[in-house]
């Protein structure tokens, strides 16, 4: 089933897995407004979507993504009030929360420009899988603004380190996919062209966990990360266990354990 | 010096260092319940030994610990109740936060499979040996539960980033020791049987140090990952070196420096 | 310009950019009371200095920065009271701080030794650049104290990740330049007398951005990686943006970015 939100992004639902499209390819799938509130609109109502357990999230062309579209994105940059540019700011961000609240696992798979904006749609993902003609770059402190930009300060230290990330935050410079692979930003890195096995390959693994195993996990992973000690999380992860333990596809998945057999769970 | 606790852990004491064993070669070294007790009274009682420096974590036979025994480990998981399911929970969960309490530096030296609740006995080590042989795994969002359990959404971002954590949480995939090298979760990787060594070298040391000094930096790192900000952890810092050094073994390491010989330290 | 606030560090201005040189090559550049001072007075100072934008510290010699001159810096440690000792542990932290602090970019460029107060020289730095004659040590441990000191319990699992970070603290072990680089430590790692081009094409970036862009971008990388949410994160991020896109910098640099040119800043 393929869904069109905004001509600007494509949607397309095959059982469990939905793929977004950034669609735009004419300006390297660059940000219009109409673009950011169809993403938005849409990692929104899949907080109420349990069908859908997997998002791929890719663009058309030959570019992920290269950020704002300055030029012809509708923003109406010109007029430059307060109220008006925090409204930009604020209409942009919520698509990043979005993504990190929305319950299914989401993999970014990049190819070309992952500029700006595009830069934050990788890093908010749970999961990156690019090729070789891949690059990356905060590019906001180009343009007079600082680097840090669309949780750009939060996810990449957290994703690369604190070294790398003040470094691609204060200087603004493009990296190719192999500085990022070795900086831990990237779960597979392949040839150009190859990126769709490495995709494929994580998308029937997470399919292949419990539903209800998959969003607790997502936001587990989400809370660790922040956690002020290790007593905390393991409560949080003492409850989901706990919790999980009692699904009736918590029981299926141990008798397929003890016979062999791989599960077939019901998300209940 | 030998103790045995129970079967499943054989104790070796020789001076300062303390070699735990874990001894179900023939299930893995999967956790049994008496297993789990054991090595909790261990790392618990070991708060109060001065005289012991360093642990060294290790598995006999071909795999360092493959997990919770579910087949023959006498949970009695066929009762399936919230109270049972907390409880067994909390029973093995202890075991982590005694390790990051007890004083001593924790070695973990790891062949074949380190999954599940034994990957997390490898992350709460403070330093970790591997050889070739060795797969890491957080296995349980395998059998329908989440991927983060015994604390390793808590401690594999802080170990391996936030992104490779996301990926070995999300997917439950075993990975290999040059994988899990890449993203600096190991001090060492060794070919297979040459982890001794290394982990002998890092014992030796880790002795070298004065004992309050080895202690108070364990807490120290622990709290300093944590810690709110760089003026809140400079402040332990201070007191902690300041502490130290009204000690007489710090003037004996002056002394020492000065003369250009190694200390000979009293622990006081 | 040259300045010399101290014999010990000598100041050359050129425009927007500092260059700090510990000047002690004989010790190595070891600390005494006296450098310290003077390279905290300067990096206090350099908060009111609007016209300095980016700060490179170096060694003279073969050293970057040996760590405390324990023979002759002029410390006073005979004298051993905890008034004493814990103020000598003020007098040098807040040194760190200050850094921190200060809104210049700073650069440390390091060959030889980088002990530790010097390797927390290096580790407060925003960027780092060393050749591969650079050796990184966290010393203190090796004489009676903790290896947690001048936040390097802090700094480095942010910078090099736990369980690294772990290893550097507790085995007081000295690194080769490769393996910082490995774990990410550095932004560039050079060939032995390489040092000066990839610093110099660093400092080229940091003063083609806009001013107050590079100042509010170091601020926001110091808040994000301790915060404790996206979303605190994000407000940051969108008021520092929507502040920056009212200044003049940022409208010549949508104009120059329109017009295809290198934009023109006047700093407001």
């Amino acid at each position: 089933m393929t869904t069109i939100v905004d001509n600007s992004v494509r949607i397309n639902e095959e059982g469990a897995l939905m793929t977004l499209t950034l669609n735009r390819p004419e300006v390297g799938n660059a940000f219009s407004g109409a673009m950011v509130d169809a993403l938005y609109q849409t990692f929104s109502e899949l907080a109420g979507r349990d069908d859908i357990r997997v998002v791929v999230l890719e663009g058309a062309g030959k570019h992920f993504c290269s950020g704002l579209d300055l030029v012809d994105g509708g923003w109406g940059f010109n007029e430059r009030s307060v109220g008006m540019l925090l409204g930009v700011q604020r209409r942009i961000a919520r698509l990043y929360l979005a993504m990190r609240r929305c319950p299914q696992a989401i993999i970014a798979t990049v190819q070309g420009a992952a500029y700006g904006g595009g830069l934050s749609l990788a890093a908010a993902a749970d999961l990156r899988v690019a090729d070789s003609t891949a690059k990356f770059c905060a590019a906001y402190i180009r343009i007079g603004l600082t680097g840090a930009d669309m949780a750009s300060s939060y996810l990449l230290p957290r994703l690369v380190g604190g070294s790398f990330a003040a470094e691609m935050m204060m200087t603004g410079r493009a990296y190719a996919a192999d500085a990022m692979d070795k900086r831990g930003f990237l779960s597979h890195l392949t040839d150009p062209g190859e990126r769709e096995p490495a995709v494929a390959a994580l998308v029937t693994d997470l399919l292949a966990t419990a539903p209800l195993g998959l969003r607790l996990t997502k936001e587990a992973v989400h809370l660790g990360i922040d956690s002020s000690s290790m007593e905390a999380t393991m409560a949080l992860e003492d409850r989901h266990q706990t919790l999980l333990s009692m699904t009736d596809d918590a029981a299926e998945a141990m008798h397929a354990f003890q016979e062999r057999r791989a599960p077939k769970y019901r998300g209940s």
